[in-house]
């Protein structure tokens, strides 16, 4: 049974969650993190729901057995496809997941009539932020586009460069000529693209709207309002992934914005 | 226990070794063929060893109940990290690999002294390439490099557009700058480029390699010499993955080159 100085845990598909982990820090500075990233088997966002619904239980087994008190679904693609899974099965824990408060933030974050979202294959072919949108604000048209190569962009380095500018600037053509008043970043990977995907577009009006930071705070509240609010002063963060892929160690530290101590492999099938 | 009319087991992380069942249907018309692609767990390239040999295992497994008289590892990331397995488990199965063929058509392609290598992340740090093309010829230079947004861009369906060229551009120069004389295809998605590789080389003289067609040859000596060549003239197609990703008839059409009727899924773990 969670408790009040139990851990957040936090997961995504891959490493790009840490920059949630990075929100959250500066957000709750108190609170321990457990942080569990399924590098061996990303990117969840090409894969089918029913896949990506079995690798999500294993993960969400995984964070009941280290007692975390919230699980924060890093993972745009999970959010979109697999949000009951992890409900379902941690029954007694609260959830938050970055589609539904990408979703609220981005309607609530001014006066707005159409939306745009970028994200991976999975992610848009759910319709998941269209519904969240268009369940909070009937009146708001939303365009998504997937974008598939922005992921393996991002990891191989390449977030300020003339091909990044390029891919963007083919990606956002569209959206742009839809008349979208702001942009949903829909993946964990894209706020690395932010400063650039604000160069591309040609209308500076259009809001960029990065769901992490509403993230962050949507887990202060949770927690405030449950009386759940870690009281030491020792916070503790804890790594896992699932493989040790090539430059691990440097990508987990372009995400997360400083230098990880261990990282710790676990297998979960 | 395989006999002459027992099918060819292909398989690869994904769909992109349909380019190898192309050729070998092409060059082998009367043979059975099982195709193995891992869609669930694809790509292989950004995981480690020990992952990808414990994948590896599952599907020898898979192609051993299947009854193949030959198994074709259509992977090089597979070829680079876990062909042993492959043969410590399928030991009475003749093995062909995708690097050792490719490393032997390279060193005997003409007289060259200097050898690029272009693959995923797993297959070049491996170092497969350069050690298995030194043992055949220690006087040549083998200088390689990792292109991991290739694969990504190939599915993306973008093999002969500007941001493709501008990608094979960045990749290629160091290679080019090193003087090579010809360059190797060292993944199975990489055929798709090869048009747009030879434009962007600027010397014409570099032989771009692809070891698609050495494997089919070498399948067909292999199975001649053995006696096991298939004497009937119905020849099937069997097509699995481990999952239904987004668009994966259109995907594998374009890696075959021609219509797929069916595609069945089978899961691993």
């Amino acid at each position: 049974m969670a408790k009040k100085n139990s851990p957040i845990g936090i997961f995504d598909s891959g490493l790009g969650g840490l920059t949630i982990v990075k929100t959250v820090q500066k957000a709750l500075p108190n609170e321990d993190i457990i942080y569990f990233g399924d590098t061996a088997r990303v990117p969840y966002g090409i894969k089918s729901e029913e896949t990506i619904q079995n690798y999500t239980q294993k993960i969400t087994n995984f964070l009941i057995k280290k007692e975390v008190k919230l699980i924060i679904i890093a993972c745009n693609t999970v959010s979109a496809t697999a949000r009951r899974v992890v409900e379902k099965t941690a029954v007694e824990i609260p959830v938050l997941d970055v589609i539904t408060i990408g979703a609220h933030s981005a309607v609530k974050f001014k006066n707005h009539s159409h939306i745009g979202v970028i994200g991976t294959l999975a992610t848009i072919a759910s319709g998941a932020y269209d519904r969240e949108i268009q369940a909070r604000s009937s009146s708001v048209t939303v365009t998504s586009r997937a974008c598939p190569l922005l992921v393996p962009l991002a990891e191989e380095g390449w977030v300020d460069n003339h091909i990044a500018k390029q891919i963007l600037t083919q990606y956002l053509k569209n959206l742009e000529g839809a008349n979208i008043d702001s942009l949903v970043l829909g993946c964990t990977h894209y706020p690395l693209f932010k400063s650039l995907i604000k160069k591309v577009l040609h209308r500076p009006s259009i809001g960029v709207i990065d769901p992490s930071d509403a993230v962050a705070e949507a887990a202060k509240r949770k927690l405030e309002k449950a009386g759940m609010l870690n009281d030491g002063n020792a916070p503790s963060f804890e790594c896992y992934v699932s493989d040790r892929p090539q430059r691990y160690y440097e990508l987990a530290e372009r995400f997360l914005g400083k230098e990880i101590e261990e990282i710790h492999v676990v297998r979960l099938d």
